[in-house]
């Protein structure tokens, strides 16, 4: 295998796509979202690409006995109300900076093939704490791009995130801007914690909003509710500690 | 040096061999193996390759003075009795990740260039605790394979290893299925927290059925006792520490 | 992306120019001057070149929405009243030895597209301790340099810093000599526990006097100000401490 | 710079000349030996090679202010009274274990260049105890070597060095051997908590007489003195320690 392998598992016409980056990261918010993505509009999927590397982990996984290499997989979705998507998703992010910009790279190249214009990265900002009200911060390649996601929710803020946009999400900015590639970043808040269904569902109706379709949420609010009960633990746990020791912090959770 | 070398030590005519691979890795179940095959059936063993590498640590292991560059060791094993054999050993794996996939592929390189077409790779799984009853779980690149090895006696399960397979035996599944190689990769049960020649047994025995082979288990059960009495010395810590506070997993590792 | 990418932004004549390299390092003294200069001599400077590289971290900022990759900046500044300067400046250095190796080359190539032949690095050196008196340690290329770095107040000394220059800083003179380039290395002392602007000035002070300009130091003054009131809290913390068993480090340090 | 640039300072006609190689390790054996050796000829030594690599640590030395670029010295010594030595000595190590292959293949094409055939790796052994006597182990790179090292003292053990040999000084015997060159490690026993003068005489004892030079120790005597008053203190410190409770260990060391 060459540090790179972009397999061509079919081909499919695509109207003018948006591609939809998810892989893991803070709260798993990206790759809940194009997971969830792939599940409401299964009928109108197809697994276009898979994009293996050794900058991936070395690793297979085993689903019912079968191996599968570590890999991003490209689906092209159409028919979905709105906008054709092309939507990457996977398992694991490249292992070291150098493999970062090569998939970064890697994912523009199939982009361009099938001529994306547009490209939304998705990811999750941590606050450090629990959350009630799931906000979407945003960060773009270009000024323009602002106003009509902030007319879709999205908020922009003077200095967030703080420390930049680290992992592919951030280089498919970084770099796609110097393609000509129009590309925005949306994170969901989360606490950082937990697998954070509820963030992503904040960033989907962001992209509802902006691509023009529609999608159910069951699935999503089913494993929120699961997320809900292991949060009420913690607040509980939080609650009993703070019997003691009342703090300002415990306050703002519990309140 | 380059980052790979093949050394030819000898070339050995093998009737459709099969690979086996046993490097060291979880409970060393895997190399235990491997060593235990090239032990019984020394006689039949011709070392046929070395493969050096840059990935491997930059170290010389010393024998009796001589000191002797780490490597993976090929060995042609015939007249087994069941199907020849062409077993990879050594004393490390790669360092890094990309090292683990140049390596993987070279040992593909080497069982082509001997026509192997049947690979098992094979390894431990962790169990985290302290176990009697030893069982093989299976993965395997095509699920056809699935029923010959379930005959054998090996268990597949729905969502084992939960983390997928690491290093190099999940790459000869990986990338062995993108060459046209059933490859298969059998993990022993170990409680991950000592050298299981119990384990390598249980795998041992998987091979035997699989490939029509006999071996005698006298030298690992003598390392098996050896490891027995330190289990027992564990369990007796356990035992005492669990004469004050008594609890379920005291009761389960001794009742 | 190439593993680097210099972009031209924009090309200035230049009249003899001095390198000035001023990335993040210990109490971030070399970037705090460079930014200083480019601050003061804002209507002088121009960007002309960018250095992308895949050794900087897989990241962007985030600036009022707007994301930027990870870069080095190189400006042109003019009319300082003295020699004309070639500012590098950027977020972050190289995350590896060969990415270091690499970047340094880089910056040596630029300069030497400017005709550039001379060329100071600055940096900080760590004391561990509160100081008083800011000192500027040199190092550098050829022995020749040191009677006119000494006139301007740079202290050579025979055993520092102990470990040597690491970094980008270290490699511009490392191999800056190799072609003929001749570098200087300033570092200011700093305890190394906070940014250090007065530590900035006194290096700025050294740069005044060698290159024959002069800049305003308010707003380095106000950043002095605001770490001062830090810095008087640790020293609270510490007499407080001292209270129960004075020592010397706290006699030196309160006086 | 690429990755490995090998500088001709000059050229020296050598006579069937012996590999010295003494980096920095367990102990700084190695670095003692090859210092003592260059300190002691002085009159007899020239600087003929300097091996720059990427592999090493991105940093320059500094000595009266002037700094140099970390490197590999090689020095040619004629006039020894014995054999002609090419002596090998630097302040570090690669950074990678790419690198230490890279540059262990570096070393034996200079060697080769000065058609060296035999070479001597030096090093420390750490016994994680304070020790009396120190004992010299060896490893070499065919069995035929062995005999005249053990008339010269040097100890060869059925499993020692348990661990293998790591860094340089074990790949100029595993690659060298695969290039026809005779190589010896010389490994001094050393407690490895400590620089240690004393086990580098051991070893410099060994190299004595097998290369037929002779050697004042005035100065490494120095240092072992000054070494020694460290280990009084330790000593003491356990002494203290064990009064309390005096076990084996502290009988052992004190006796």
């Amino acid at each position: 295998m060459d540090e790179l392998d972009i397999d061509v598992v079919a081909d499919v016409e695509l109207d003018d796509p948006v591609l939809i980056e998810g892989l893991p990261g803070v709260g798993h918010v990206g790759s809940l979202v194009a997971e969830h993505l792939l599940e409401e509009f299964e009928a109108e999927s197809t697994l276009v690409r898979r994009i293996y590397s050794t900058a991936f982990p070395p690793q297979v996984s085993v689903e019912d006995g079968v191996a599968s290499l570590t890999c991003t997989e490209v689906y092209a979705v159409t028919e979905t109300g709105g906008e054709d998507l092309l939507v990457f998703t996977g398992d694991h992010q490249a292992q070291h900076g150098d493999g970062h910009y090569m998939l970064a790279e890697a994912f523009l190249d199939v982009a361009e093939s099938f001529d994306v214009s547009q490209c939304y990265a998705l990811g999750g900002v941590p606050t450090g704490e629990l959350i009630e009200s799931y906000d979407v911060i945003g960060a773009v390649t270009d000024e323009s791009m602002i106003d009509d996601l902030e007319d879709a929710g999205v908020e922009f803020r003077e200095d967030e995130p703080a420390g930049g946009i680290v992992g592919v999400s951030g280089l498919l900015l970084g770099l796609g801007v110097r393609r000509g590639v129009d590309a925005a970043c949306l994170m969901g808040e989360t606490s950082g914690y937990l697998v954070d269904p509820k963030s992503a569902r904040a960033v989907l109706s962001v992209l509802e909003t902006r691509l023009g379709f529609d999608v159910e949420y069951d699935s999503l609010d089913e494993r929120a509710e699961e997320m809900e009960a292991v949060m009420g633990k913690i607040r509980e746990m939080e609650s009993q500690a703070s019997m003691d020791v009342p703090s300002d912090d415990d306050l703002r959770y519990i309140g």
